[in-house]
């Protein structure tokens, strides 16, 4: 009964920290509200923001104070369902807007707001006859739910010293010892990175709006844009160089920045998964233009421009696109399948298998072929460089991320048949959950304001399930379930 | 220098070996011929085998009195450089036939003789037009390189306590002491299998040279048919019953069949593996027939009877089939696709990633899930029933399994990637390539004789890959690789 008792305290004291939360999200809705004095065509779109805004404030407010407000640390295990309830409470406030402005139903609202957060990309508005207002609010789901909500609530509530799931993404905790202050400098160099973006973007011949947006969506791997063509809509060189940077800024391990930042080129190079991600980029970017691209395109200048262009767009994970893809060749939609699935950095903002697994999986595979060749007594050195320098590789480690690999791929299998049970073609339900779940954003078409319910909430699981990890919900929601049956027991007695 | 002399000793020692199997070959030859007095219109056939057998014979009977010919073990290395010069003068001699019949170009006749070795079932000849003694070769090639070369040269050669594929493989050793013993009683319950499909086929209406060749497919999971539509040609449902049982049991872990003939059927159905393969097949039959399949066929016993037979046929990888698979939603082939990949029985002539590996991955992915809920001292349970009983799964079993599984996934989407190359669609190009490494010889289309020459040998070599497993081939390799440079090093001196 004391153990009830304890949990039940302990159940308000996350329910405290969720009220806080809360009222953030109220506060990040006042956002968009800051252009109406320059767009003030759109004075009734106020409303739609502000009334979801104050009801988080308030709620929030009621939440914190209901509960335990003392200062106390979090366990792993409620830092664990933290996550998932902060998710769902968030993503159901920050989907009002659409709803009450009757741009989307709930299910298409559900959708736009997951995307945004996940940083998919992937959209049911028609950004045409979008408000600018409602433009910048996905922006800013997307910067929070990349920089902000992995950085502030997965480095600080859980730990660095959390799951075994950090130690399988490979975050790198001896670079950044303290939570709290390194949770501030990334986020400086996150803001800082915008900033010249937009700069540069403007300078490129952007419109400041364009600018910011397409700023935030690049670094945070988002994808989300303001135009119907994406990038391809402004045709110019210098954007997409400037985005391609920016979108590699974004997929890279947050602890490799400090590295290049330091000024220590040579030992950010040096790092097993920078080295993986320019090792696929160089051998399937030829391959891609040579094979499949050839021919599509009026010039080889424009074609090597939307190879690169493309091919960094998925396996970074960002979703933006220069061109459709309709003319393009079965084999560069499966590269660009295979490098959707792989994805980004560990320890950024990006999705996907993450570089650092594959490449694990793949020295893995190495050392085993090695393991025949040399006498049984070596001393093998199984180690890979990591940002903070060398890192013997456990088997536990190992077998921690085929465990990760395999999951994915359940997901994905189930994912693409259910999208197949809806008669979409092979190729298409293949190309569209491997950017679902790997929260990147491209689309061949399968994801729009038509596509079937069902399908739209298959891909709201698996962009979340992509985004959060799958061991985090696991876990979670087996100890919810757990602690409620426990409550509920003590309550019947 | 001593090593070096000692090395050539070696050599030559593996050589000898190398010619009895070649005289192996050349008597294998001879065995279509038996039915030239049966089909006496085929007595021109004659010169077509009896040309590469005598030349065999002679070949194989030289190379061993040119080499040391006394008895003497092989070490481990030794075996798996057999195995692979093994299996290339075995495919050349065996696609000779077709040569010099005219009835196929060298790839075509390669292509043939490797699908027959390999148990894959693929085929570029045409059926219809093909003597009875080539059929009836081919239907030997299938059941040599089946339940023959698995059994005699990887158990008998590379010894059970070999190689660590073999662990990772699930290979139960300590049901089979004797190797020669075992091997002898293998073939035993091959045969009696074999003789016992016959005599049923032959019940239920097959002719007698129809139910030989089908029988010894179905049982080595090869797949290759005496006719165009395969078992669909006869339309019977005993026939297909005999033939899903055949199936079952070509696929089944060697060591399973004693279980299964000592009447522990108990026991039988507690071994992990058993389990996975009819969890699967329980899951994925009713859900394609009801999502794919229904309305298709005329009735619904029709629905039902191609379904479970199709489903079989690719997991087991056997690869006979009932019907085209041309109206076929794109969500039953998907389904094909996994179980192709997926595969048969470890220990047993099937081929894929084997059901054992993806259940130990599976198993070890709960594992990890469990270790997340449980106290961190608590004692785990991590085991898997195998046929000779409980085996506690090492970590470093797990980390060869992954490894498999990565070099299975990179060699298919490369193989796809081929078949991407020439155009073909993405969903056919899927479906071959898994058919291909799978060892399964199910076909959309792809394979044909007028399937490009790179295609086919891109085949060629997954087949072999797939069949061989990948770490002999690698294993021998390296070693050929070193032994010649050291030998020519030491001659140039
Ligand atoms: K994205
Ligand atoms: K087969």
């Amino acid at each position: 009964m004391i153990y009830i008792q304890q949990l039940r305290e302990r159940y308000q004291l996350t329910i405290g920290y969720l009220g806080t939360i809360v009222i953030g999200i109220g506060i990040a809705l006042l956002i968009p509200l800051l252009i109406v004095p320059i767009y003030k065509g759109e004075v009734e779109q106020i409303k739609y923001f502000l009334i979801p805004s104050v009801f988080s404030i308030v709620l929030g407010y009621i939440i914190r104070k209901a509960n335990l407000d003392k200062e106390a640390t979090l366990t792993l295990h409620e830092g664990g369902v933290i996550v998932v309830f902060a998710w769902f409470i968030t993503i159901i406030i920050s989907a009002t807007p659409f709803i009450l402005s009757g741009q989307l139903n709930f299910t298409q609202a559900m959708f736009e707001s997951v995307s945004g957060w996940t940083t998919t990309g992937l959209s049911v508005v028609d950004v045409t006859k979008t408000p600018n207002t409602f433009l910048l609010w996905r922006s800013i789901m997307q910067f929070l739910g990349g920089a902000g909500l992995a950085v502030v609530m997965l480095s600080a509530i859980i730990g660095p010293h959390g799951l075994g799931l950090y130690n399988a993404e490979g975050r790198s905790d001896k670079l950044l010892p303290d939570v709290a202050k390194s949770t501030k400098l990334i986020m400086t160099i996150y803001l800082s990175y915008i900033v010249a973006g937009i700069v540069l973007y403007i300078i490129a011949g952007m419109n400041w709006f364009d600018a910011i947006n397409h700023a935030i969506a690049a670094l945070s791997t988002g994808g989300f844009s303001t135009k119907v063509d994406s990038i391809g809509e402004f045709n110019s060189v210098a954007i997409e160089l400037i985005t391609i940077v920016l979108m590699f800024l974004g997929t890279i391990n947050f602890a490799a920045h400090f590295l290049l930042l330091k000024g220590e080129i040579k030992r950010f190079f040096k790092i097993g998964e920078i080295r993986f991600m320019f090792f696929i980029l160089s051998l399937a970017i030829p391959i891609t233009i040579v094979i499949a691209l050839l021919g599509i395109y009026n010039t080889l200048g424009k074609t090597i421009r939307v190879g690169v262009f493309e091919l960094v767009s998925a396996l970074s994970t960002t979703g933006f696109s220069t061109v459709g893809y309709e003319g393009w060749p079965s084999f560069a939609i499966f590269i660009m399948i295979a490098l959707m699935i792989i994805g980004g950095g560990a320890g950024s903002t990006a999705g996907g298998l993450k570089q650092y697994r594959v490449y694990i999986m793949l020295k893995s595979l190495i050392w085993n072929l090695k393991g025949y060749l040399v006498p049984r007594n070596t001393v093998r050195q199984e180690y890979v460089i990591r940002p903070e320098g060398k890192y013997y590789v456990p088997k536990k480690h190992i077998v921690e991320i085929t465990a990760f690999a395999t999951i994915y791929f359940i997901v994905y299998v189930i994912g693409v048949l259910i999208m197949l049970a809806y008669g979409f073609p092979l190729q298409e339900s293949m190309f569209e959950f491997a950017s679902t779940l790997g929260t990147v954003g491209l689309s061949v078409g399968i994801t729009s304001p038509d596509t079937p319910v069902l399908i739209l909430w298959s891909q709201i699981l698996g962009m979340m399930l992509g985004r959060l990890e799958f061991f985090v919900f696991f876990f979670a929601g087996v100890k919810i379930i757990r602690d409620t049956k426990l409550m509920a027991t003590s309550f019947k007695r």
